[in-house]
């Protein structure tokens, strides 16, 4: 069976730890998986590169995107445009690779909608407790930051039925596993086999 | 997150590959898996035994089994009642072990209606020839007997979409982990952990 790569949308509350298991899955499986990059019209924070963090690109060309069809969904937010460009995703499936979104729930259901295909998962750490605890341990953000991530949670955790998969990032090395290979079986779903399954059918008659 | 099994309808054409699978399966991880046995009204044969093979069960006794709704799915063929016995396949997915059905198309899209959560996977070999060489290579059947398996095969290759995931039978170590890990991953599913997600929401607005 040739194998056409799967779309995979990854959301979860921040502070889920998506970031770190991304990585991690790349680490171990940078072969099977490519990472969708984001457009945005927002400025670069330091440190950030364009094509690596974000592809960074003016407000007339991100529109010219939209105009084109050539993002897959975008959103805006505090006044910038965030999308996800469609061309490298799709080339990235029909190389086999399987695409990942770290993309928000409105997003996510966006393009759910429009590959129905789409594999969706959600990130979460084991409770709520150790939801705050790894927020706090940043030690970056104030207690303002901390409070309305976590309000923000609340909101978001009323979405979690809409994915098929929740992901309970404990422990770090078993989330990366059960990620792949959750991901792997999809490959078998009988969706992604239609044409081999014609196939079969037609030679079985003919034997 | 507690673990309640999961219950998995495996079906297939003659020839496929079902039993040596199965036996791989439950020999690598027995603990996790717990095999429904069938129970019938035909007759044992040499070699078969009851609570192994099949419960053998007299007509009285299985059309008691039917009216005090015992049974998952039954069907009669060649003048046999065949069924599932209900009590074991409950107790064994409370226990956590995920439990398999070996069993055919029509009773396998019965157990789906009655429990909707039902995992169907088709196992197939990797090509109609090949499923030809399995069956000759058996040598213990006769011309017509192959004839018939085959052109049954062309009636249940129909319904290869109503199951969820295809199981190439190639290489069967392979097979044998894809068909592990694809259940595990059902674990996973959303659907498996609404209570717990009610109760990560609770905590979560009470931080």
């Amino acid at each position: 069976m040739k194998k056409k790569g799967i779309l995979v949308v990854v959301s979860g509350f921040s502070g889920a730890g998506k970031g770190t298991l991304m990585k991690a899955l790349l680490k171990e499986h940078g072969e099977q998986y490519a990472l969708s990059i984001s457009a945005t019209t927002r400025e670069p924070r330091e440190g950030e590169e364009h094509g690596r963090e974000y592809f960074f690109v003016s407000r007339e060309e991100f529109e010219q995107m939209i105009e084109e069809d050539a993002l897959i969904e975008y959103a805006c937010y505090v006044g910038n445009y965030y999308g996800t460009p469609k061309s490298y995703v799709l080339e990235q499936m029909e190389a086999g690779r399987d695409v990942i979104l770290e993309i928000e729930i409105q997003g996510a259901l966006k393009v759910k909608e429009r590959f129905p295909d789409t594999l969706l998962l959600f990130v979460t750490p084991p409770s709520a407790a150790e939801l705050e605890n790894r927020l706090r341990g940043r030690k970056t953000e104030t207690d303002e930051v901390i409070r309305s991530r976590l309000e923000r949670a609340v909101e978001e955790a009323e979405f979690m039925e809409s994915y098929e998969y929740i992901l309970v990032n404990d422990d770090l090395d078993t989330c990366v596993r059960e990620m792949h290979e959750l991901i792997q079986a999809q490959h078998l779903r009988t969706g992604k086999s239609r044409e081999w399954i014609a196939k079969l059918k037609e030679e079985l008659r003919h034997l």
